[in-house]
């Protein structure tokens, strides 16, 4: 035998295992499918391209010693491979890097609507018993995103048009929401709503309900917008289905003459257009997505309503509670009359950790602890396992301390934008803590700058409460969190700063990877 | 019996008279659904516009008197009802009827998608035995609004990848795409098409098609633009779906080579987001929409095409003969092979015919017949009636006579835009004439005159050639027409002034209400 055809043979053996390793790979090959979910601006683009950017860049300045397949020396590689489902949209990972690292960075741009993108991990199986049949097995990740808004439909499978009306009314009856709502719920009080329907008005007063809805969620801050397509219409925008709303005092109709109205009349046509949203848009994507679904994680900005008040941060509370309706597998929840869901762990993620100085992300973890806690009695937690966690999927601050009164205070440093309205006097000087006490904090950089790339400040943000705050400490206090740019002069192929997306990774992935 | 009885009962017994004649009408109602179409600023939205208020507005100013129904007295009234797809956005007729009446008065927004809108139209039967049953029936109307490219890729349905592939390719080798997809091409001729694709590489690359898309529709004023989505995307933004496009050579391909590449390869992913486009865009438009349509209007601008010369003219004869094998229900027609849609009567109307003279609406009316019946050979007559109109949907201009040269030259008055680019020197003040002479127009009236509602302009638009221009005859001439803006002082409860509305109606709807 010649040495080439010894080496031939090798090749020939080498290519046959690697042939036989690959056919058992297919075989136990992983799959996770990962949600991922939050109100708008909760930081859904920014958490999936940092999660993405860890993964794929993996030993290139990445901080992940708390992902077990990482810190074990486990974890290989990942790269971005096809999605399964051409006719989603593919997240766009390559724009969002693409603006956080462009100079002057930017934050990503929000998405609309779903958009998904999958990712193929190899690793060394080294617990299972994998690790005796194959030294290399692939994790496939498919990583969902779409609006929060869609999540807090779903009680409505559950609901009548006649529940769903009734409490919709009277969410619209109590302020912020009531003062705001005054006239469009006086006009319907004056329509008979067993008259000939007008789809000319339904239409108008439907387009005067989506106005409050934005309204409610963009310059309230609140939480609970239903239906929540409304205000992210897409190819539906003008359609029927998306032209209905409550009707007060439907709850006091005889029940025989609500039953018996035709479809033609006005509160007919109301109620047969929410069936039709029921079934063609809200259990559509129970079925085609929300069924597929695995591992679920929520992102929640508490800072932003803890800024707008206490209606505010109310409407966060209610909407946690209408989200953990759709997890509870028990015999009174929605689910149990549907196909079961199988989702299995459930995070839910105080992002912007970053915004306030570390110390804080204690109450503030504590804080949504108990938003969550609250609904605890609902939940099921043999079948899911819940988790809180205060994140930054991409750092924007650097912290550290200051000098205050002789005291040290930690501060945090980042870059803010270079607008009018962020002017000198905007930028929170004082000291908010929950107790009621304010302190003057003195500037720990004499330096505050200002470029093209924003201004740079130093500064405590604020406390976060430890706990849900009392009527009367709202009356007396307020929050003022800043905003801050991402940081400048990030590289497209490091692993972007972050607080705990290994944590994320360890309770989402890890016991995948084993 | 006291009065009141028997005034009781007498209302009773007509009460019963009504619900019987309803019961009655319920099975003989007609119904007839018109899909409308045309490409992009066709003018299907003004259309659409125009012939519901025609309808719904009959005897108030209306100039329907070929329309028998009219004509002869048996119209009773028409009205807007409630649409039956709840999930299609409604056509937005009052928005446009708003455009086209507000002071100053502009065309109406274009559509983008699909839109529906129902009527009912209540007339008493004549010939038919109806008339010995009931004294009035009902029409329902619904009218369908959906863009022309959609139409465009029907014939898709019966192509492989291979054969779109190679006539789209084909396409792009000829003036004016060639020039413009050089570089595309090129990029394309370095691709191994059995390596492993990339998909950001596909996403770039498509994403480049569909920027030389947009140039050929926008720029070039082209009209087979393949695939249509790609232009009109909606909620399949960023999807792969829409992430394909023509690979040159791919004819040229071993048959196995092709047949067994991996769909993982770049040819293979081509060919399976081709497949999937097929099936989730182009089939499912043809299931849920096109199979249910009755009737079908397609609205086409000659007068663009040919003020852009040969190429936009010649892509616009190629677009009719697509076009027209959608209606070929023959052996070798595509739609054989599928259900077969129900369309029994096919509408061409060259629309805009008020941008030109009267006496040129002849010589319009027997282009676009040429343009057809080219094709004409590919129909099958029996199955489907074609007319060809030229209409105005709602007419911007009045008509007169000049004198130039002592001679008597028809001339119109209207509207142009108060823009710098519409200055005196861009209004065409020679009249070209397909036999290539060209006069001087002394114009007639001599107050063109501007105000905020744009600027008043008597001129002689042009001669609209009467039959397919030869080469020669484009190398020394082109046309001018102009644009106009719609008359000012429409009222929105009177008939909207048109050209051949009555024998559009006629046409598409007089035979359902006999």
């Amino acid at each position: 035998m010649t040495t080439e055809n010894k080496s031939l043979k090798k090749r020939g053996l080498s290519k046959l295992k690697e042939k036989a390793n690959e056919l058992l790979n297919r075989t136990i090959d992983q799959h996770v499918t990962l949600a991922v979910t939050g109100l708008s601006r909760s930081g859904k683009t920014a958490f999936i391209t940092s999660l993405v950017n860890q993964l794929i860049n993996e030993g290139s300045n990445t901080q992940l010693s708390f992902f077990d397949p990482v810190h074990q020396g486990n974890f290989i590689a990942a790269k971005r491979i096809p999605q399964k489902h051409f006719h989603v949209p593919r997240f766009d990972y390559d724009s969002a890097m693409s603006a956080l690292t462009s100079e002057p960075a930017s934050w990503p741009k929000p998405t609309h609507g779903i958009s998904e993108l999958r990712l193929a991990i190899r690793y060394q199986p080294k617990k299972s018993i994998l690790k005796y049949a194959t030294s290399m097995t692939t994790l496939t990740l498919d990583i969902t995103d779409y609006p929060g808004e869609w999540l807090l439909d779903l009680p409505m499978l559950k609901q009548t048009y006649q529940e769903w009306s009734e409490q919709t009314h009277e969410l619209m009856l109590s302020e912020p929401r009531a003062s705001l709502s005054h006239d469009f719920l006086t006009k319907l009080n004056d329509i008979d709503p067993f008259s000939k329907a007008s789809e000319e008005l339904l239409a108008e007063l439907a387009q005067e309900y989506t106005a409050l809805l934005h309204t409610f969620r963009h310059d309230l801050g609140l939480s609970v917008i239903q239906p929540g397509r409304f205000i992210l219409p897409g190819d539906l925008a003008g359609a029927p289905i998306l032209e209905f709303f409550p009707f007060p005092g439907v709850a006091g109709l005889d029940g025989n003459d609500y039953q018996n109205a035709p479809d033609d009349s006005f509160i007919g046509m109301l109620r047969s257009r929410y069936l039709e949203y029921k079934e063609q848009v809200v259990r559509k994507f129970y079925r085609d997505h929300f069924l597929r679904f695995d591992r679920q994680i929520v992102l929640a900005d508490c800072l932003k309503p803890l800024n707008q008040g206490k209606a505010s941060f109310s409407d966060l509370e209610l909407a946690i509670s209408m989200i953990l309706e759709s997890y509870n597998y028990g015999k009174s929840g929605i689910l149990s009359r549907l196909f079961s869901p199988k989702i299995d762990k459930l995070l839910f993620a105080a992002s912007k950790a970053d915004h306030v100085t570390p110390e804080q992300h204690t109450p503030m973890v504590a804080l949504l602890n108990q938003l969550i806690h609250q609904n605890k009695q609902q939940l099921n937690y043999d079948a899911v396992e819940v988790k809180t966690l205060a994140i930054a999927s991409v750092k924007a601050t650097t912290s550290g301390i200051s000098k205050h009164n002789g005291k040290e205070v930690p501060v945090l440093q980042g870059l803010t934008q270079n607008s009018p309205e962020n002017d000198q006097q905007n930028i929170p000087k004082t000291v908010s803590k929950a107790d009621g006490q304010t302190d003057k904090l003195e500037q720990g950089d004499k330096q505050n700058s200002t470029n093209v790339f924003g201004r740079k400040i130093t500064v405590f943000p604020g406390a976060v409460p430890s706990q849900l705050p009392s009527d009367s400490f709202w009356q007396n206090n307020g929050f003022n969190f800043i905003e801050f740019l991402p940081l400048q002069g990030l590289n497209k192929h490091h692993g972007l700063p972050h607080i705990r997306m290994d944590q994320v990774l360890q309770f989402l992935l890890a016991d995948k990877m084993i």
